[in-house]
């Protein structure tokens, strides 16, 4: 099966195509240049220089949240418009456990931290040692959510275990990880530190084949928090009423 | 530090940019294309993308070796190119190695297998449980070598562990290597099991604190056996001299 996959949920744009157990192309950049000006043009450079035949492939899968608003309506956008040309299905992954799947293995407890604004980070907790040896999804021992990093901490801490924290909240949070955490903490390195579209489409390809996937039109991304400019009218319509 | 990588050992042409803890670039392509016409592109695309002014890198990283001898040869002879241009360091690193570091923190045996033809894998076996939590380094147990399947597996065997098997050689010996594992065995997934520019970049990070580099003239690959071409004419002088 052939799945097209993108992630523009943070930083990074990241696009790859997959075929079974073959990569075969992934193109990943993390520069200021934002996603709605990178991201179609480097699924254009794989799919041309893989010369693909975007009618052969079975999905478009997409980071599909949480992350950041703007990044989450890209990758969300351009997933429903390919898929809803090619006529196929859009498989939209959870962030935060495609970033787990890029610490396969890990025998400890693998946290994505992705920072979210106001001393909150977008995470969820993972563990591949209780999914059954060879599992490519993890266990999940806390679903996405919105935290607090002190109380994310504490959460890890109860489960006893040694935990590696990924992601581009580290760079945010390391010190405060270093001074809260109990249990023996470290860091992913450089090459699986950050949002990559092959992961994503590792993880839509299980999920696929679970029947976890939704039409183009269907597909919705996952925010679980409210935008600033949602909160920002409900104050000022809060204030207006009161 | 800035490192520019790249890896065309294998059937995979990979190119990176990485900045201390920062993927800023990384293109991956595996396509029938062959790698003297797509490497140097795919470098000056994420060039491009990320507007690098090449002055700024600190050492160029090359997949060293063992791999496709003539992949090899177009990798270091790039990674020379550029180097010698830009007067920086080149850092030669283990092929087999930077493939064990995208199994980064498995709990067993990491263990890349590269086809080698001749019923042989190019291999080693890295193992991050004793290299020390957080480390980017596995320990290597058995240092990269050319190995028909039978030996390796029963060397893996002698160490007791369960072991991930990464790499082009997984679908050649995959049915070989459960046969004969006495050992749980499982395979890398689709976004884990090829060579990635990203790894090489990490590892070279590593070894050029380790002071592990050398100048672009007297960086040469690693093949670990001698050329179809060389064994062939050592045949045809063998007869002649017979």
């Amino acid at each position: 099966m052939k799945i097209l996959a993108i992630d523009s949920s943070g930083l990074v744009a990241s696009a790859a195509v997959t075929e079974d157990e073959k990569l075969l192309a992934e193109y990943t950049v993390n520069y200021k240049k934002t996603h709605s000006q990178t991201l179609m043009p480097m699924v254009d450079e794989i799919v041309r220089m893989t010369e693909l035949d975007l009618s052969t492939i079975d999905a478009v899968a997409v980071a599909g949240g949480p992350g950041s608003f703007t990044g989450l309506r890209i990758g969300s956008a351009a997933a429903k418009g390919l898929a809803q040309a090619l006529n196929k299905p859009v498989i939209g992954v959870p962030t935060t456990e495609a970033m787990a799947l890029e610490l396969w293995g890990y025998s400890g407890l693998i946290i994505p931290v992705m920072d979210a604004r106001r001393r909150q980070v977008y995470t969820g907790i993972y563990s591949f040692s209780e999914a059954g040896e060879g599992a490519v999804r993890p266990k999940c021992l806390l679903e996405q959510c919105a935290l607090g990093i002190e109380e994310l901490v504490a959460k890890a801490g109860s489960f006893g275990k040694k935990a590696v924290f990924t992601g581009d909240g580290v760079p945010v949070f390391k010190e405060d990880i270093l001074r809260l955490a109990s249990f023996p903490v470290s860091f992913a390195p450089v090459h699986l530190n950050a949002q990559r579209a092959g992961a994503v489409a590792a993880l839509a390809a299980v999920m696929f084949r679970e029947g976890n996937y939704t039409s183009a039109c269907e597909h919705v991304p996952v925010y679980l928090r409210k935008s600033q400019a949602e909160r920002e009218r409900e104050r000022a319509e809060g204030h207006a009423g009161g």
